[in-house]
């Protein structure tokens, strides 16, 4: 059985994240049906980060067993026919060895994270952007920023119901850099708590829009509460931009 | 009666354009409703170009006759709650002279042209880019370029339906730049010939790709003849980005 990687993007918007669930849209139930209808047989996947209802792929990665070998880029192009018109598009088949996992064999996950920083709300970008209206303080995030970069118990930025063995995570980099009337966030990391890239944003537009100061992270931080961390910003933001292995 | 100037970001994908039609829903139906609905009473709308079915806008301008003076700022955020669900955002309002016209006014107007430049389909950004599969050759979409600014008839490069006066138009820029996997074309002109924009970015596509070489640009455009042009490149890729005054 030779072993795929694939390499996804998709719009999550129509999506209750990439979980199969009984009776709600996903990704994973999507992927495995323009698998099933390719191999006409069902072939399970199994993904680098199941992303929530509403979070974006523009590099997520799959690996598959697959039940014969194909050129890599028939696959690709067969999944693809097959998926349309559900936004989700193989961007790369590749053959692996059987030991690599998607999961396992990950060796580093960055993520961004949008907002449209002005007063009117997106049109062309809706469900692809957080809007923040008022004029957000990149310096002071910059510097709530410092203090979660590193090996950190992560318990005040993860979801209550986050399932990971232990909250401390090594952060590698969490980046603000204003592009026109945006305000982008990157975040990379070896991995992440469920919800912690949101909570970690959602906490940094407060001390942008100057209701925390910068020290406060530090405080939430230390105090290895969820409580004392600050809002989950929203799905719609949150794109998994890339593995590396 | 004061008079209004509106800029306006839309998504034209569910549009059949900026002009009212019978039957069919266009920007200009959507905003002259949300118009009736805030003053209880018809105002008509005038734009600064009339965007065809599915091309989008970041800044379209439009200029209205009020039949009251309201604070510009609550007429933005007014009109902006009545156009919801719809993709159509009023970025600013502005109260203008009484001879400020929003397309006889206009010196300068920019458009911008995106090549989603990649063998797979595009997932997040369906309906916002024109997907090409091969490899675009810039410089040589470059060279074609030199021989489209400037003064000269268009005739080659507009619509067989456009009806300007006049196939002469002045080309002020037209530059072609990649950004990762896409291939950007930005356009700037006091005004364009119908369909201007998409016969030059198809034209130079076929450079691109190889198909022409660049010189044949400078024949294309010597032929006066619109079937010496080359292809018209799909409206989804295209935005009308801003106007001056």
């Amino acid at each position: 059985m030779p072993r795929y990687k694939l390499t996804l993007e998709y719009d999550g918007t129509p999506y209750a994240g990439w979980q199969t669930q009984a009776h709600l849209p996903t990704v994973q139930a999507a992927l495995e049906g323009a698998l099933a209808a390719f191999y006409a047989q069902p072939v399970a996947t199994f993904c680098a980060g199941r992303t929530d209802a509403g979070v974006h792929a523009l590099g997520q990665v799959v690996h598959v067993d697959a039940p014969e070998a194909r050129e890599p880029y028939a696959i690709a192009k067969g999944l693809n026919a097959l998926l349309l018109p559900q936004p989700i598009a193989v961007l790369k088949a590749e053959e692996v060895p059987a030991d690599f996992d998607a999961r396992l064999s990950a060796r580093r996950r960055h993520y961004r994270y949008r907002i449209l920083n002005r007063p009117a709300r997106p049109a062309l970008d809706a469900m692809r952007v957080w809007n923040i209206h008022r004029p957000l303080d990149i310096s002071a995030m910059e510097e709530a920023a410092q203090h979660l970069i590193g090996r950190h118990d992560f318990t005040s930025f993860r979801s209550s119901e986050c399932q990971s063995a232990s909250p401390v995570k090594t952060l590698d980099t969490l980046t603000i850099t204003r592009a026109g009337e945006e305000v982008i966030l990157t975040a990379s990391a070896k991995s992440f708590l469920h919800h912690q890239v949101r909570i970690m944003v959602g906490t940094m537009a407060l001390v942008g829009m100057g209701k925390w100061p910068a020290t406060r992270v530090a405080e939430a931080l230390a105090a290895r509460d969820r409580k004392a961390g600050g809002l989950t910003a929203p799905a719609c933001g949150l794109y998994f931009v890339q593995v590396e292995y």
